[in-house]
C-alpha cells in the first residue's frame, strides 16, 4: 500500500499541515513526524493552544483586527480614540506596527489591495466599513500603510479619491532608504523615491 | 504593549508552531493568521485531525515505524515475514521506501546515526534491539539503507561489525547515479562510486 505510510489519521494530519502557508507535504510531513515523537512536549501543547484559540479567537467587528475581544483591544482602549487612523492590507501588518511601537492610535485592516489581476475590486475589502468609520469617527488623520506594492499603492490612491471630500487629512508613509539599507544594494525605486523626497540636514 | 498582539492565545499557538521544524517565528505567526482567517476551513480539521492523531498514533514497539497501530500494520503483515529487514536512520526513510515500493520486507528503525560530534553513540540508537531481532528472526538478508552520509554510512559499517558473526547476509543500497541526473552536475564522489560499481551492459 503505497501513500498510506502510518495509516489515515497521519494522511489527514499531514494534509491538514501542508495546506498551511509555507509548508508543502514535505515539510508538512516533517513536521508532523517530528510531532508524533514529541507527543508530550509539543504535539499536546500544540492541539491545547489550537483549542483554545478556536474557542477564544475571533476577528474583531470594528477594525478587523485578531483578537479575544470583539472589539478588539486596540478598539476598546479609549486613549487611542482621538489618535489617527491607520489603514493597513493585512492584520499582520498590524502587528508589525505595534510591535514597532510606530502607531499610537486605532486601525483598519482593509483585507489586501485591489488587484486587477486577482479580479479583486473594493467591494471585496472593507473600504466601505473604512468610509463610513471615517465618518462617523472624525478622526483627525487617516494614515495609509500600505504596502509599497503596485497594488498597494493603487489601492492608496483609491481611498485617498474616497477621502478626498472629507475633512480628514491622509497622509501615507514616507518612502526611502531602509534603516541599515546600503545605498549599493537598493533597487532603482527606493533610491529615487528617498533622493525625491529628500529632507533638510537641520531636520 | 509590544509583543501582544492578538493577545496571550495567539501568542502562545504561535510559540507552539514556531517549534515545528522549518518555521520560524515569522512563519509560525502568518501560518497561524492564515488558520484563524480560515477558522472552519482550516484550523478546526487540523484541531481535530491533530487530536485523533495524539489518541491514536503511537510508536512500534517491535520495529520503531509510527501507526496506529503497535505493532505496526507493516509488523503485523505475515508476507512480509520472511523477506529481508531492511534497516533505516528514520520512519521519514521507511515512509520514503514504501512510498517508492522498494521494498516488500519489514524495517528496522534504529532513529539516526552514530556520530562523534553530537555524542551519539551505540546505546542512543535501537541498535541492540536490531541484533536481538535478527538472532530472534532468523531473516535471510539485512539492507542497510542508512543515508549516504558521512554519519550515516559509519553506522552502516558499525552494524555490519555487530552483524559479521550471524548467519545473515549484509546489504547496503548501491551508489551511483541517480535516475535523471546528469554527470557533469554530480558530486566527485558519487561519480567515483557509480564507476566502481559499474555493471555489464548486459545486466
Amino acid at each position: 500500500m503505497p501513500n498510506s505510510q502510518g495509516g489515515p489519521e497521519i494522511e489527514r494530519l499531514i494534509q491538514a499541515f501542508a495546506k498551511l502557508p509555507g509548508l508543502g507535504p514535505r515539510s508538512a510531513r516533517r513536521a508532523v513526524l517530528h510531532l508524533i515523537k514529541k507527543k508530550e512536549t509539543l504535539m499536546q501543547p500544540l492541539a491545547q493552544a489550537l483549542g483554545v484559540a478556536i474557542e477564544k479567537v475571533g476577528i474583531c467587528s470594528v477594525c478587523g483586527n485578531i483578537d479575544t475581544a470583539n472589539p478588539c483591544g486596540i478598539c476598546q482602549d479609549p486613549s487611542r480614540a482621538a489618535l489617527p487612523l491607520c489603514v493597513v492590507e493585512d492584520v499582520s501588518d498590524l502587528w508589525a506596527l505595534e510591535r514597532a511601537g510606530a502607531h499610537q492610535g486605532r486601525y483598519h485592516v482593509i483585507g489586501g489591495t485591489l488587484s486587477a489581476m486577482d479580479g479583486i475590486g473594493p467591494e471585496d475589502l472593507n473600504i466601505s466599513s473604512l468610509i463610513e468609520r471615517v465618518e462617523k469617527l472624525d478622526v483627525p488623520e487617516v494614515i495609509l500603510a500600505l504596502n509599497a506594492t503596485v497594488d498597494g499603492q493603487t489601492t492608496a490612491n483609491y481611498i485617498m479619491d474616497l477621502l478626498g471630500d472629507k475633512s480628514v487629512s491622509v497622509t501615507r508613509l514616507a518612502q526611502g532608504v531602509p534603516m541599515g539599507g546600503e545605498l549599493n544594494y537598493l533597487d532603482d525605486g527606493t533610491l529615487a523615491a528617498a533622493m525625491k523626497s529628500r529632507r533638510p540636514v537641520t531636520d
